[in-house]
């Protein structure tokens, strides 16, 4: 685990609200140095996994998912809260703590048999992910890995999804 | 122009409602030589000029900026929909068809005299842009671009900001 990267994250107490510790990137993604680490990080990980596209899920997955699709030319795929993809999509249904929300992909976006890695900033309980790979099933994509900067792991999202998916997290807290 | 990514971006029509035509860049995003042709472009124009941060307006600017500020080696500042930013933020508003909407930004993301180029995937009426612009100078920030993949040449924009301001648009319809 990367100190100095897990000293550039901000921590702000009670948002978004009352007993949560948000860990803002904001405040590492202002440090080049920093946000070059984690980049790379990935980067690295990545290199030898066999895959076509990142999914980035919004919105601040986006931003460690297109340096890494730059960087090792892979297409870069988004997947959205409702309403806001234009084309044609699927959706896929997460639990919150009051009721539920829902992630889109485009229909389109992954041809069958593609493969894929995952990414967002954070994983908590795991809602957002296990949408987003169910979505990705539903295309008949493949998910090699989900990747995470930071993963709160007394939230096990690990068990909740297929152990043949290899989660990498940079940081663990 | 160029017309490789000019026909990378998928046209829907209706979309967010009758009447509009919605330039969809997540069919460019997917296919790593068009992105890199998008991205390479900005990182050309930009490389004579003196900047500190890149700083990206949510969220369709992340897939823009995100790479070029890694690439650049430039901090990355985000602007947002309210209520997103989890510190202590200052907001800026801007008209919508009916009534108005806020952009937010961190206080503490942009030390006064720091300069900066804004990046959009898209610039339109130049609303967001103006608010934009607004948050960064109220920092004590310098803007020296404003730069997008696409400018909707007839809605005027260009008119409505700074002169002294740089506008780069790749694509211009």
């Amino acid at each position: 685990m990367s100190k100095k990267v897990e000293e550039a994250i901000r921590k702000v107490v009670d948002f978004p609200k009352k007993g949560i510790i948000f860990r803002d990137i904001t405040t590492a993604l202002k440090r080049p140095e920093i946000f070059k680490e984690i980049i790379d990080f990935f980067v690295e990980n990545f290199k030898n996994t066999d895959f076509d596209y990142i999914v980035a899920i919004e919105s601040r997955g986006f931003f460690l998912a297109a340096p890494i699709a730059y960087l090792m030319n892979k297409g870069l795929i988004i997947i959205r809260k409702p309403g806001k993809l234009p084309a044609e999509t699927i959706s896929a249904e997460y639990s919150l703590e009051y009721g539920t929300d829902k992630l889109e992909i485009h229909v389109d976006s992954i041809e069958p048999g593609k493969k894929v890695i995952i990414m967002d900033d954070l994983v908590a309980t795991g809602g957002t992910l296990e949408a987003s790979i169910e979505l990705v099933k539903n295309l008949g994509g493949i998910v090699k890995k989900v990747a995470f900067l930071i993963e709160l792991k007394d939230l096990k999202a690990r068990e909740k999804i297929d152990p043949s998916i290899e989660m990498v997290s940079m940081l663990k807290f």
